[in-house]
This record gives C-alpha cells, structure tokens and sequence, in this order.
C-alpha cells in the first residue's frame, strides 16, 4: 500500500506537539481570564501578529532561506515559500478573535498551516515542486466594526468599503482611522485582489462550532461548502391595549403571530436534512407588562447547502408568517438584513480532504459549514477549495469555553499536513 | 311613577353642557399636540389644580359658602359640602394623566363631582341632609416614577413609601424631591388615612378604557369590582447555541419555549368569561440574528375577578410552562412582580348605580373592571363603593385618540348625578 506507505511518513515529519506548544503560547500571551482577545484592529491583535512574525523569522532562518512574506493593501498577511513551480496552493485561517472569544476559533489554521508550511519545507529543502502560502487573513470575525471577512473580501473583490466606511465602534472610532492605526489605507483596501494571481488550491482548517463530529463520535470531517444565508427582519404590527381592559377576543396582538412564526420555522427547517431556521431576537413593543404588543420586531436567520432548497425554506416562512398576521388580525413587514448564496467547495479536494482525514482517524464524515469563512471568500473567485473541521466540545465557540481535545487537534494537525502533501502531489502531476 | 319623576327633574339640574366645556377648557390649559400632560408633580398637573381650585372658589362664592376644600398629606384634594348629617358621600377621581394622555382618563369624574355637587349645593341651597365630598387623587397613574394609586392608597393605608423611596424619574430626580417640590411630606404620607372618617359611600365615573360597552352598542355600564391582578416575570433559559453551526434536533431554545407559553396562556384565560392574560414584554438573549436564544424573559399579567379563577390560570399557566420548558430542554423561573386580590364593589350601591344608568339610558349593563382604579383602594378598607363606566370609542385610553361620544358624557355625567341623589336619599334614611 504505497499511499498508505506515504501517508505513515508524513504523519511523522509534522510536529503536531509543537504546534499546540504554539496555540498554548499564543493564548498566554493574548488572552486574560475572559478568554482570548485579539480583537482585529486592536494592539493585542497586532501583538499576536508580531509573535507569529518571530515564527515565520524563524522559519525562514532554520529551513528555508527564500520565505517571503508581507502584508497586503488589506492588511492580510503572506507568507510565501517559493516553489519550483509559480503555481500555488495557500494555507489560510486568521488570528483575530471575538472579545472573550476561545483559544482555537481561528489561530489553530494559521498554527496548523505554519507546522505544514515547516514540514513542508523540510521535505523539499526550502523548495517545494509547487510555491505554497499561508495567509492570515485580516479581520475575519468583524467583532469591533460588525464586518466579518473583511480581508478575504477585499481579496476576492467583494468588499464594501463604501458602505463601511461610515462604520464605528462602540467608542465612535471609525474603520477608517482603526485601519489607518494598523498601516492599512481604506482607499486601497481592494488592491489585495492581487494576490489572486497563480493560486490553485486554496485549504483551511478550523474548530467546527457545531456539535455534529461530536455526536457522531468522529474526530475530523469534511466540508462541503458553506451554506447560503438568509437573514431578514421581520415586523408584525398589531394593536396595543390595554391588559386589564381588553378581552381575548377583541386583541391584535403582535407578539402572538411572531410567537406562531417562531414555532413554525422549525418543521420548515426539518423538512431537509441539513437546514437551520433561527429567530434570535425578538422585540415587543410597548414592551410593558400591562399592555398587548402592538408591535412586534424579530429576526430570522436561514441556512442550507442548496439554494432551491433555501429559496423554498424562505417562501415557507413568509407564507406563514402572512397566514399567521391574517389569524391574529396584524400586518407583517419584511426588511433583508443580508443574505448570502451557497457556496460549494471543489468536488476533488474534498475527495483528497476525505483521503487525508480517513488515512489518519480511520473514518471520516461529510458536513456543511453553517458560519461563514474566510475560505467562502476564496471560493467565490472560482479558486478551487476545501475546509477540514475538527471536532468541537459541546458544540461551543466564541467563548472560553470553546475546547477540542488534544488528540483530535494532533490529528487534525497531521490530516491537514496529509492534505497538503497530496494537494502538492495533484498539483505537481498536473 | 314618582322614581322617574324624581329622576327627570335631577336630569335638568345638572348642567352636563357646562361639564364638557369644563373638559375643553382643561384640554386646552395642559394638552399639546401629542395629547394630555398632566403628569403627577409636574407643573402643568399643577396648573390643571390650580384651574381646578378657581372652579371650587366660584362654586363657593355662587351657591355653597360652607364648602371648605383641603390637601391632605398625601397631596389629595379634598372639597367638603358639609351636610346636616356629617356622614359624607364622596365622589372622586383623578386629574393627573399619563403622558400624551387622553382628554377623559381621570378627569372627566373630577369634572362630572364637581358638576354633580354644584347641582347639590343649588337644589339644597348649599346644605344637603349628608355631607358630600369631592377628591382629586393626586398620582393614580404613577407615570413618573411607576408607582399607581399614589393617593387613593396613602388614604387606604396600603401605601408602600419604604420600598417607593429609592424610586428615581428618568432624569434621577427622586420622588421625595419630587413631592417635596408639590409640598408633599414624603415621611408623612400615612397621615391621610384621617380622610377616611365618617365615609359611607365612594363612586367614581370613568370611561372604560375597553370595548365591551361599545360591542354591547351600550352608553354606560356599572362595575362589579375590580379584577384581581397577577404580574409575574417568567424566564425561560436554555442554551446560547450559534445559529449556523447548531442542528435543529440539537437546540436548547429559550424562545421556542416561551413562544409556547405565549399562545398557551390564550386559551388558559379563554375557559373563563371575563379572564384575560397577557405577555407584554418578551426580551432575548444574547438577542442576535445569528444565535439561537440562550435566556428569554417574559411577563405575564392574568386578572379575573374570581380569586379562585385567578389562582387556577395561574397554576395552569405555571405547570404549561414547566411542561414546555422540559418539552425545549431549557429550565424555568418564576419571579413575583405584583399581585392584588380582586376586590369586589358593593352590591347595594351597584343596584342604584344600575337604576341611575337606567333610568338615564334605558339599559345598562354589569362588567368587571380589568384596570385598577382609586376606587379599588377605598373598597380595601371597607368603604361602600362602586363606579360606572362610559363606553370607549375603540376601547383607546392612554393615548390622545381615545375618546367617546358626547351624548354618552352627557348621559355619564347625568347618570352619575342621578347616582349621587340616590344615595343622598339612602343615607338620609339609613
């Protein structure tokens, strides 16, 4: 068995050990009892990003003398070890974090793509047969201006500066000067599309913030894309009254059709295998205890892997939200917040994805992403792509709480570095 | 038919023409565009008692030397017709409103007594058979600092000033200040209480603030008591989940089970008549369109005017809310805000307050009151009482669009007079 042969070497040339040394120094030195807090455009970021320089220093001084690396006009940063051919495949994830936010979501990419990138160059003797990056991505959870994937976007020309100029955060600072403070010009943001140019492949590994590895016993999974996303605003405008005065049968109430809808968007959603329906926020007006709702303001937020199966899901819930206002003698408003297509990823790199984890944890499993990543972004440019999850404890990110066990990180380690290996061998046959 | 005899010639002695001036006078001294705002220990609630006072000083002055008028310590005001008999009537009602109130709320039963004792004081040439008062609440709608029935029970004895101390206005100014500046002693409230000797008899006219009346197409109606009130604050937690990355089967939504609750309490208050139950606030948390509700509080207010009925809903609705807390995989607490026993009127003065409405307007008809009202407070201590309502237009108050036809003041205000001789001629028996 000669993959398999190969795969047993590869397992051993990554340190997976020294990679959560890594992780571990990353959280002493950016997180306090809160969890972590590399915020992007915040000094405690930029201290996480001077540490992963002396990594990269480092690496380059011990194994390959060629690496290159920069940051480009949208602050994302480069790391480049030079191939025998020009033709890339780029390792990403990002440092940033959410405030109070856990020790893997984000940095356990970057770590894993540095150790593969390490193995890597060791291998081939600081050159490769193919040029392979790794990319910190700047800004992917958009926690301080509410704009997530912010350097991906601008790499993938999909950003929205105009309309995120007028951004603030919660001290009035705008994204235009937090930019400026980290060398980044907002008007030159969409130069980063640049760095496009010869990639082939793009991978990238990351905690799964869902609960499903977990409860089906797995330790690594698959991704095959990211889903689409709905997200609208929902009102039901009914009649305020008064709660002593009066009687059931003469009410509009508002917070009764919304309350219907809440319920109802479940059996919508599990009509189909991998659909999620949320209502996260719901706001009743006057919002006072003597009083029925008149008005009513809730939020829903929709995801499938299929765009037909997400626009039926969509149809759905208005249907029902309008039966629903005719019941209780309300109106409904629907406003789109945002919304987002399916993104699949590259049918063969998830087969060699598949490969990779199956040849390290003996069994391997198919899921969607339901949040975003910065590898949507990627996708979306027509760069062929693929996600690896490692399992989550309790389904939990964001928080401190977040965890995986050492063991499965190792192996998400060594699968991810499998992957590469077999990316660089596709690439090199190809 | 010597009894509608009676009642005709009291029809023609009070001028209720004169009484709708009266409340467009009012209207037009402390109402603005936005509606009425006469708040309680403000200035323009000052300025309708001091436009109040000059109407007392010329009945005074025109018909009733002896009437003496007072504020007592709770900053009520009281206007004494003193009878042959010292037992006394009292008729009363509020002149604070809410803010962007309605024109009626309060007002129009201080208007309809004072016209009801000028027709008094003319026909027994300022000196009835029993003495009758007139009192002006002073803040039954505790719009300022959230704390009703201010007045009604300082007289009552039921007033709570340890706990209502620390209460602040939204600008911080604290209700001892505020009294202090209106000349209230906050540490000597208590001292109203004295109001309540020689009192045989309390009614109020107010509109009805529901719809019932106008359903029925009826001007006027008598209330059996006011409905028992409880006000709790439920909380429904279950587990913050992200909305992307959580499979439905997988949830712990706090919402879901509150939204349960808040259709199931409809036909919980439904298996009785005159039941109502209501919740007026739902609030979520972390309250954002891409997480799955963690924690979500509620209120619920039920009133009946059976206290057994209004323990079983209560204990229905609490037993819905743990089934559907277990149903949801969440916990459920319930926190007290406020409760009242209901508090029945008497049933003597309730069957002259039905002849009165009669004999005025041909039929008549019993209903509970679902809002609280001063009358309440005099009732708890023993006092014979009763009100009458006059239908609402849409069932509005609390809002510059309610309303009501002025035929139907015109009735109100003769009924209620018509009320006020009948009693005069019961305790003079008596």
């Amino acid at each position: 068995m000669q993959a398999g042969g190969r795969s047993a070497r590869m397992v051993r040339m990554i340190d997976s050990h020294r990679a959560l040394q890594h992780l571990d120094e990353l959280r002493a030195l950016t997180a306090d009892d809160m969890g972590a807090q590399r915020v992007a455009w915040t000094p405690t970021w930029l201290k996480a990003r001077d540490w992963f320089q002396t990594k990269i220093d480092g690496l380059r001084a011990d194994w390959a003398p060629a690496l290159e690396d920069h940051y480009d006009a949208a602050g994302n940063h480069w790391v480049t070890l030079p191939g025998e051919s020009s033709r890339a495949l780029v390792l990403g994830s990002h440092l940033d974090s959410v405030p109070n936010g856990g020790w893997l979501d984000g940095c356990l990419g970057v770590i894993a793509g540095f150790e593969a990138l390490t193995a890597i160059a060791k291998q081939y003797n600081g050159r490769p047969p193919v040029t392979v990056k790794l990319v910190d991505w700047a800004d992917e959870e958009g926690a301080r201006f509410g704009r997530s994937l912010f350097g991906s976007s601008a790499f993938a020309g999909t950003h929205s500066i105009a309309a995120d100029r007028v951004r603030t955060d919660r001290d009035g600072v705008t994204y235009e000067a937090a930019l400026k403070s980290c060398g980044v010009d907002v008007e030159k943001i969409g130069d980063a599309a640049s760095e496009q140019k010869e990639l082939a492949a793009y991978f990238e590994l990351h905690i799964e913030q869902g609960p499903i590895l977990e409860r089906l016993g797995k330790p690594l999974g698959v991704v095959q894309g990211t889903k689409g996303v709905e997200r609208w605003a929902i009102t039901f405008h009914g009649q305020e009254a008064h709660s002593g005065s009066t009687p059931m049968e003469a009410r509009r109430d508002a917070l009764a059709a919304a309350a219907k809808l809440a319920l109802e968007i479940r059996p919508i959603a599990r009509k189909h295998p991998q659909s999620v329906a949320t209502m996260g926020s719901v706001k009743t007006f006057p919002g006072i205890v003597t009083a029925v709702v008149g008005r009513c303001e809730c939020t829903l937020d929709m995801r499938d892997l299929d765009a037909t199966v997400l626009a039926s899901m969509l149809g759905d819930a208005r249907e029902a939200s309008e039966r629903f206002a005719v019941e209780e003698g309300c109106t409904v408003e629907w406003a789109k917040i945002w919304s987002i297509e399916p993104i699949p990823f590259d049918p063969h790199l998830i087969a060699l994805c598949d490969e990779a984890i199956v040849e390290v944890a003996g069994t391997s499993e198919h899921l969607p992403s339901g949040p975003l990543h910065d590898a949507a972004e990627v996708a979306r440019v027509g760069i062929p792509t693929v996600m690896m999850f490692v399992q989550s404890l309790n389904g939990l990110s964001h928080n401190r709480a977040e965890d995986t066990k050492r063991e499965h990180l190792e192996q998400a380690i060594e699968a991810f570095h499998g992957l590469a290996e077999k990316v660089i061998a596709w690439m090199a046959a190809s």
